[in-house]
Parts: C-alpha cells; structure tokens; sequence
C-alpha cells in the first residue's frame, strides 16, 4: 500500500497487473499554531490517503512534506520561523519530475492529494508540464486528479464542525476543522491546553508585500479551534474516507 | 495618468516629487464566451484603474494583457480557441522584472490590479521574488499591493447583481458580474443577442488532467449571463471607483 | 481585426475558415526623450498593423508593449527612469509561450512586427524554441515572419527623411523618423516645443558595462529630431502601409 | 526532535535558545533488488538520525525521500520500474530553497546525510546556491556539513562486513551493508528469501547513455547480499551512531 | 599571456600586483563556406588577442569556442551540418558564471572580444546579470568591454578591403574580409581553390521561422570571398592590433 | 581530425559517409598547484584525443574548457584565484545544447572523455537531457560515451605511477599521475622547480560549506607530486592511447 515499502518487482507487478490509482500526498512544512504540528498539511492527507486507498486497491506514493510558500490569508504568511517553504517555480519542476516518473512507470492514473492551499497552482502547472512532456514520449494515456481534500466537506459535515455556523473557510488554518481532524487521526500531535482564543484574524481585500504581519496573530491561528472535538475530527475522516473510496475510482473511469 | 503616454521626463518628475501610486492592470486573453471579447479580463482593470487613479493622482502602468493558463474551473479552459496563456513561470519573471524596474525607477507603491483568477499566485510568486532582489540590491522601501477588483463586491453589490440570490462566485465566468460590468464600461463590445442560457456548469470537486471537456460548456459560459443589465455593471463601477479610489492610498499609508 | 475585440467565437471562426496572418506588435516601455512617449516602440508598429492587416484580412494581437533591456546605443541605456524592460531571458519565454498558443488554435501565419531592437534576437531565440516545442507536439506548420517596421525604410523613403543626409541609423533614437512617425500617427502624443536640438551621441566603438553614461546625452535623443516633421512622417506610414499590405501576404505563399 | 512533530512554537524556542543541529536525511527512491524496500535509501539515514540526534540535542527535518536520478553504476540505473527520481537540476533548486529557508529561520548548524550516491554533486550546488543567497541577504553565518553515512565505514567496519574481502564499494547496491542495515534497522522491510544470489555485475570503465541494460542484473542487485546478517548491520549501526554523536557537535565548533 | 599555461600562483600574483586586462574570446563553431574552418569566428579573436595583448600586459582567456546559434543573415543560418551552436539563454548563463568568477579572483577590466554576430545581445546579458550579482557580493568595480574586431574596420581600411567598393557588411560572412583575415592569420586553414565565386545572397527584409533556405546560398558564403588576399588581411590585422593595443587600456582608464 | 580545423563542407562529407565517433574532450580552468598550468584537466584529454583519435579515424571536436566548480577535496576548492568554473547547471545546459547539435547534424556515437570529476554527474544530465529532446524530435540513435581517461589506469600502470603505493586516488589533484602525463604530453607547462612536498591532505569524512580552508594546502597539491618522471607519464598515455584506440570504436559496436 506504501510504495516506499515495497520492493520494485511488487510495485513493478502490482503497476503491470493492476494499473493501480497512485496517490501522492501534498502537504507543507508550516506553523499551525501553539497547538498543531507543523506538518499537519502532509500528516492529514497522508493519514487520510492510507485510510482510503485499500478501497480500490491503490498505493501511496511518498508524500511531498515540504509545499509552496505560505501566504499569510491561507497560512499566516511566509515569515514564520519553522514554515519551510519551496518557492512555487521549484514545486511545479519537482511535481512535474515525479509525475513524469510515474508516467514512465505505466501509471496510468495519479491522484495529487493536496493539504495546503498554497500548493494548488503549481500543482497544476506541474502536472501539466508533465503530460505534456509524456506527450511528446507518446505517452498519452496518463490521467492525473488534483483533489484537496477540504473540498470533500460538504454542508452536512460543516454543520457538524460549526453547529453556531461557519465564520469562514478562508480563516480554517489551524483551526476547528484541521485540529479536529489532528484529534481524530493523531491526538499525541495536539496540545489541547495550548490552543489559542483569540477573535479571528481580520484582513483587508489586499494583500500586502512585503507582508505586513499586522493583521496576523502572532500565535499563527487564524480562527480560534476551541471547539474542535476528536468527534468531529472523526466524522470528517469518516466521511472523506467513505467518500474517496467511491470518488476517486469513478473519477478514472 | 497613462505612463504609457507620458514623456521619460513627465514620468521622471512625478515619481522624484509626488512619490505616486503605480498601478498595473493584470488580465488575460481568455475566452468569455460568445458574448464578451477575449481580452475583457484586461479590459476592466485598465478601464477600472483609469478612473480610479486621478482620485489619488496615481498613474496606470500598461496593462499585463496576457495572463496565465486558464483553468477550466475559473475560465473554462486553456483548450478553448482564442485563450492565449503564459505558463505560470514565465508569469512570475515577467512580474519580477517589472516590478524590479519600478522599484529602479524609484516608485514605492505598487498595486497589482487583477481581472483574472489564475494569475495570482504567479503575481505574488513574481513580486514577492522582485522584492528579494530588491532587498539584495538595497532598496527596501517599495511596497505590492496585490488587489483582485472583484474582492471589493460586498453583500450589498451582490445582491444588486443578483436580486434571487447568487449561484456560485466560482461559476461567474463570463456571466453577469462581468458582462454587466463591460455592458457599463464599453457596451460596444457586448453581444448581448449572443448570450448563452444554458444551465450552469457542473463540475465535480477535483479536477482533472489533460483536461475532461464534459462538465465545461462548449461556449465557455459557467454559468448564464441573461440577467446581466448596464445599470448592474455601473453599480458595481461605481462602488469599485469610489472604494478603490479611497482603499488603495490608504493601504500604502 | 483587434484580438482583443473579438469573442473567442469570432476569432475562432476566422482561425478555422481564413486562415488569417496574426500579427503581433512588439515594442518597448523606453524613454523616447522629453517629446516623445514611453511607449513610442510600442505605438508604431501597433498603429502600422492596425492600417495594414485590413489589406489581407490579418488579426492584430494584443502588442507586447514591454522590451528587452535598453542598450545605449540604441535606446539610450537602461539607467533611465521610466524605461521598464523585462530581461531578454524572460522575454524569450514569453514568446515561445504566445506563438505555442497561437500553433495549438491552429494559426498558421505570424507575423512578429518589432519596433524595438533589442527585442530582436530575443524574439529570434521564442520563436525558435517555439518551433522546436510545436514540431514535437506533431504542429509543422506554422510559419513565423519577423519583421522590423523600419527595415523597410528604403533609400527613397531615406532621402525624404534626410534631404541633407542621414547621419546614421544607429543614432537615430527618438529622432527624425520615429518623431515624424508619431507626428502622423498621433500628433497629440509628441510635445514640439520640447524637442532638444543637441550635436549626435558619439559613442566609443565598444560598450561598457556599467553603462557609461557620459557619451548618453541626458535627455536620452541621440540625434536632433529637430527636422521631423508631420509630412514626413506620413511618407513614411504611407509607404510602409502599401508595402506591408503587400509584402506579408507574399512572405506567406 | 523530529522537526514535522513540532508545533512551531517550540521549534522556534529551540533554534532561538539552544541554537541546534539540524539534520536533512537525503535519499531517494530506488529500486533496491526484490528484497529491500524502493525508499532503503531515504529509510537508513533517516533511522540513522533519529537515533543519533539525541546525543547533541538536534533536531530531524523531514526526508528528502525522493532523489536524483540513478545511475547504472551506482543504483542500477533510472530505467527500472519503481525507481522515481528527480533531475539534478531539480533536486539542487529544492536543497537551495530548503536551506534558504533554514538560514531564515536562524538556524546555523545543518547536516545533509545522504544515502543515495547520485545527490551527492546537486546536494552540494544546492547548498552552494542557498550560501550565496544567504549572503546576499546578510546572513553569513549558516554552516552546512554534508555527509554520506557510508563514508563513516572504516576498515574495522568493512572487516565484519565482509570478512573475505570487499569486493567493491561502488557494487554495494542493495548489497551485503544495505541489507544488513536494514535488517537492524527494520527487519520487516528485508525478505531475506528474495535475496538473489548471483555473480556482482561486470561493467565497463564507461557510461553509456541512452542506458545500457546488458551488464545491468535484472534484479537491480549489484553483487550478492546473500551474507548480509543483522548482526553486521547492528555493528554498522552501532559504530555509525555513536561516531556520528560525536563527529558532528565537533565538525561545527 | 594565455591564462590556460598560467599556474594559479602566477595568474593570482598578476593579478594582484597588475590589475592586468583579462580578454575572454567570443567566437563560434559555425560554417564559413567551403574554404574555412569552422572554428573561423573563434580563431580571428583569439589570434587577433594574442597580439595585441602584450602591449599593455594583459591575459587572455581561454576561447569561449561554442557560440549562439547562427541566423541566416549573418552566419547563414543554424540549419547547416557542422554549425554547433548554444541557445542564447545558455550562452548568457555561461557568460554570467564566468565573468562573476573573474570578479571574484579580483579583476576589474575584462573584454568580452566578439567574433560571431549572433553572441552579441547575449554577451550583453551575461555580462549584465554578472554585474548585478557581482554588486550584491559587493563587488562593484568591476568594468566590462564588449568590443567586436570588425567593428575597428574604419573606412580607410574598407576602401583597402573592397577597392571597388563594399556590397554590404551584411553579406561579409565567409567573405572577403574573413577569408583576408585568415590567410593573414593561419593561411595553411584557407583553401583558395574552394572559394566560391557566387552573386552575393538576396534576402528579403523579413526573417522565416523556421529557416527558409531559399535565398541561402548551400555552401554557406553570403558574398564572395574571390577578392581575398593575404596582404588586405594583413592591412586589417596590423590596423586592429595597433588600435585595440591603445584604445583596450584607455577604455579602461 | 580537429573539427575546428575543417571546413564545414569536409565535416559534413565525413559524417554522412563514414559516422564517425566525435570526441569532445571535457576540461576544467582550475588551479592544479604552482608547478601545473590552471588548463591541465582540459589539455590532458584534448591530447589524449588527438593521439586516439586516428585510430579510428575520429574526430575532435573542441575542448570544453570551462568546467563545473571545484571541490575540496577533489580539486582544491571553488575559493582559489585562477579556478574558473561554470554552475553544474550551466554546465548542463551547454552539454544538452551541444550534444543536441551533433545529434542534429547526424553523429551517431560522441565520446565525452572527461578529465575533471567534478563534471562528471553535470555530463550526466546534460547528456540525458539531450537524449530526451533528441529522441522528441525522432532522432533516436545516437550514442554517448563518458569516460574519464583516468578511469582506465588499471593495476599494472598503478604500480608504475606508485611503485611505494598509491596513498589515494582522491588526494591525486595536481600530484604524481597528472605531474607525469603533462611531463610527457607538454614538458614546457610543467615547473618542476616549483613542486610543493608537503604531507598529503587530510580531510574529515564529510564537507563543509562555506568551504572550510584548513584542511586544503594553501599550494592547492593534495599530495606530493615530487615522484613525478616524465617516464611515469608516458606509460600513462602510451598505455591509455593503445587502451582507448581499441576500446572506444568496440563501445559503440
């Protein structure tokens, strides 16, 4: 299930006999308060993937621990000791590399799981390097989702996480619904007393360069996680578990 | 107002003794569907800026008229005829050089005015790389603002735009905020006898590579524009001038 | 006949049933002294394109208004505030970039109308690598023209210009031509009363690096424009015009 | 002590007051014979660090699991199935950005461990870049030691390895030190009955490109691992991490 | 003199007692019809240096033989068999390394002597990130020359060259000043008997991408080379030798 | 036999009608102590190349003589004045630029005979890189060669250079074998009066970065070259020369 675990002639036979669906994690090395980790973006994909992928019989690719440089609305910002980030041109070569690799494989289907927003762009521009690339090998068969998981939350779920209402998704960073997700999968990772409870962080429209931490809480939570629950957490896993385990099949199909 | 049309020693004097704000419009020539042209995610920003600027004595910098690969979720698509895209790194070192040279000219305030989703995170991968070279250059003083105009739609626009409620901010490509906006500024360039009225676009909560073309109407409308009318667009005009023309100097105070 | 104008419909239509000749103006943000306009290498060719693609049905896409570094013999130098240029790597990118998309919407004819001549090996080197990707995308079909607007100023046009002689063509920067050029073109962009009326740069026969800025006249003219005159100008479009309208359609037989 | 189970907070206090050794495990993703797991070589100086760490009080950043290209010579060769790799150039932007982002943090003291042969030369143009970028940025005072925990090997080591006689270092590939390694280390990921047992491989004194398969075992393994022992593998680890916990609080001060 | 047979000891001491002039020669592996030799663009700078150089005790650099790729209307395009051309992005990078080595061994005046047209706006490029790299490791005073041989042909020693007068310097590759040059220089490299004796090439004002080799004469000469003699190469050598031996260090001064 | 010497009509002749093996000898610009000149690691290939060469009637092609930056313990360290050195980035990129060239131009079998280790894994890529673009272009048979000569000094001449034993082939920069080969292929570059005779270098297992000087002899020799004899040198090259007549035309059988 873990490719790194493998020998090369079980990958090798599992990717001739199977064409299994690949799934690569993407997370980040990144502040996510007193009270999280800081790579709660690349543990909860991950977690999460090795939940899901015995559903279809998939297989784990190494997860890409370190992501593109936090921005300060999504991520508190790019000015943190211990955010340890790629500059966006230097992640799109390396998704581009490692999905060639696995085009060059026989991989015919690649999910890139994503865990931080940051990511998302140069994902994208990596993969489509990639397939272009493969196309000129003549390798034209290779289909590749990108899939944050957050998405997966739907109104249902969100009114488990927030029954007083959602303030707004764009303050979610290291708040309820990752540390709830952190209680759920990983409860060592979370110090519960350390949680802050301060009012949410309030940006203007703009954005400013260089960053101006002012309207940044200085403990790095953008919205407070007091009233995350290791129930919670457990639903959403649940949820998305049951959730891709259907999805991401039908989506290659 | 226009740098373009200034002589050297115009633009020279202004930036050594009022210290002005330089914006730079940022869009893309993407399709809009059958109704709107191809560059009207350059078109508003410049035409927003345009009237903007004399509020603060600012100066509009030519437009970024090419933007990045569109992506089928915000623009339909980079497959469509007539989108005519950077790739994202090229992006981000045409933004770097820029910003770089203004920084040389001496210009402290910069405002990266954006009509087009998909530049984003190549805008700031760009300013944010100027402003390390820069820094190492010993300048240190310039200030980005990165602004999307359509960040400043509060509720109230809103609900002028769209009285029975509003669809999805994410499938307003090409429908009624910008059509409704282009009908106020250059109603000329408006087709309205070609407006689509098709159901929205559906897509699913992933995206897939190369692009799947099922989920994305063929005239790349996401959803319909039918309900767009000149006085909405002035509406929203009229609010965006007034609130810009006051934001963005007090941004760099 | 604008790109920019067009829904992706129109010009979708025009690229599959006529098979029309692009033409895309590539000028320079750069000082043109204190009587002429920044953007003067972008104007020209723009304007010139704008008067000639009616004759063969050609599409005018949206110039690149910002060049390559300024060099002093040419331009006058970078060091000049208010010259804003992208470096000539960046801009290779951004060409190879553009006419890859306009092979991928089934373009066949391009023509790179160049008023800046820095841009010219830069172009050179996009086109090139725009070639080589598009041939391994299986497109062998597209053929690019670049064309300097001023190459065609022939030694009738010269005596007009010059009754007395022309000094030189490399001193004329913001001078005689280009003046006269914008006289016809639009006259409200070129300030008379401010034209210096200095002896010719006189430049060693090397460069220096830094720029020496003691052979570059400070007002950034490299030889009197005093001559230049509307009429003079007119001769110059008009001849141009007439040529182009033919010379291009033929380039592509 | 593992940087990923730190919320930053802590981090921060550690680097701010104890100012500690943080070690990078570089290894990649390789096929390594049908009896070790693809990513041996990222596993090994991994559980090397994280035994050693504790000795100085440093601190394990996540792994650079994936790596550079294989060579035929020294891990078989990028043509296998399972072995995903990055390009050098790749490899050397994403070290760079890493240890930029270190130095930024403050850190003064890193340690690349490496144990895959080809990261060698990029792991030191990586860091090379990162140094003067930080010097430019006016940090000076970053030091970074890279370090092969093979090279640490000396001859009483290679005695209990190979007690009749080392064939060659350079056909150690998932050979008798790997193996025994592992099976100290992590004797779930060995399946000793896979071990294949033939004669080393014969190559030329050249490299041939494209890949030449035929002096290239099928099975990946360079010369047998058939006398690989957990015990050899617990005296490398023993000697490797007790010489490691002194050799580098030395090699910084 | 030639930086090549220097031990470093030497070099260092010249350089720190001297502050010699160091020349790096620009050629180019590109075909100079059937009579020269490929390496034509690198051997005249490299000849022309090592005489000049003594006269004000400077050193020249090892040839930077490979060139930018040649274009039909200089070098007759990079379509033939034997022309081994760089991209010009490559070339700068190329440049750029090695001119900031330079800085960093403590020169100050180097020469950039160009023999191949088509190197010129990438040496400028190089030389111009060099500096800018240079001036963020705070070297600052450092001073480039981009200087091409030809460009000291003065009109005395052209009347030499083409009594009955010049067709164009445009056309003057693998023509009459080359081939004089060389069989000043090397005549056992100049075979008179495979002097084409052509009409000079007629191209029109544009360029064809891809090359259009119709108006490219095959073997490969722009202009005939039948009026070469030793003694015009002779004039051109002594005239250059003599000029570059003053006008190289008062450039300096 | 010296491409740089042939006519492009006489090259082209010879690799349409014979395919000839084309070797491109692979130096370094670096210190190699105060007896050895700093071009030593390219003159010792380029030699060697001219001798082997017509056994097989193959071509030189010119000397790459800029090579990738020098490490301690492999050449002295990238900080010595006179070692000139190019990024392996760079180094690279001109690799796959040229070696596409030879490709182009229809050389199926090219030789990049190496002298400096540290450009080994930079051929590498760059070699691999062309391959891939070569093969997107259809060109798929072409072959490449890396040999470092010294690779092919086997037991026999082992004991000639050291016949009191080899203290390590890694402290051989600018020492016995090197010394000896340049006394046999150039005499006159070898200062025998200046050979240092200290203790070899002795450097820790791992590398530091800034590059810590302690360990490097401040004469740049890593260890004694005082055994040199011309003698030695020249069963060096006789051997090397009978041993690469033979070996190279049956690698590419």
């Amino acid at each position: 299930m873990r490719m790194a675990d493998l020998a090369f002639t079980e990958y090798e036979a599992l990717v001739r006999e199977k064409s299994p669906i690949v799934v690569i994690p993407c997370g980040a090395l990144e502040q996510h308060g007193p009270h999280l980790p800081l790579a709660t973006d690349a543990m909860i994909p991950t977690m999460l993937a090795e939940r899901f992928v015995p559903a279809f019989g998939g297989i784990v690719a190494p997860t890409f621990t370190y992501g593109v440089r936090s921005q300060p609305k999504s991520g508190g910002g790019n000015h943190f000791c211990g955010t340890t980030s790629l500059w966006g041109s230097t992640y799109a070569l390396m998704v581009a590399d490692i999905v060639e690799e696995f085009g060059r494989h026989g991989v015919k289907k690649i999910v890139m799981l994503d865990g931080h927003t940051e990511n998302q762009p140069f994902l994208v521009e990596g993969v489509e390097r990639a397939l272009v690339n493969l196309r000129r090998d003549g390798i034209t068969d290779v289909r590749v989702i990108r899939l944050a998981y957050y998405m997966a939350i739907d109104a249902k779920l969100q009114a488990t996480l927030f029954p007083d209402g959602l303030l707004s998704w764009d303050l979610e960073h290291a708040a309820v619904m990752e540390t709830s997700v952190m209680m759920a999968l990983s409860p060592s990772h979370v110090r519960l007393d350390r949680i802050p409870d301060d009012p949410p962080a309030d940006f203007p429209i703009y954005e400013t360069f260089p960053i101006d931490p002012a309207p940044i809480p200085c403990h790095g939570v953008l919205s407070s996680a007091k009233s995350a629950t290791a129930e919670k957490g457990r639903a959403v896993v649940d949820t998305l578990v049951a959730e891709f385990s259907d999805l991401i099949p039908r989506a290659f199909r």
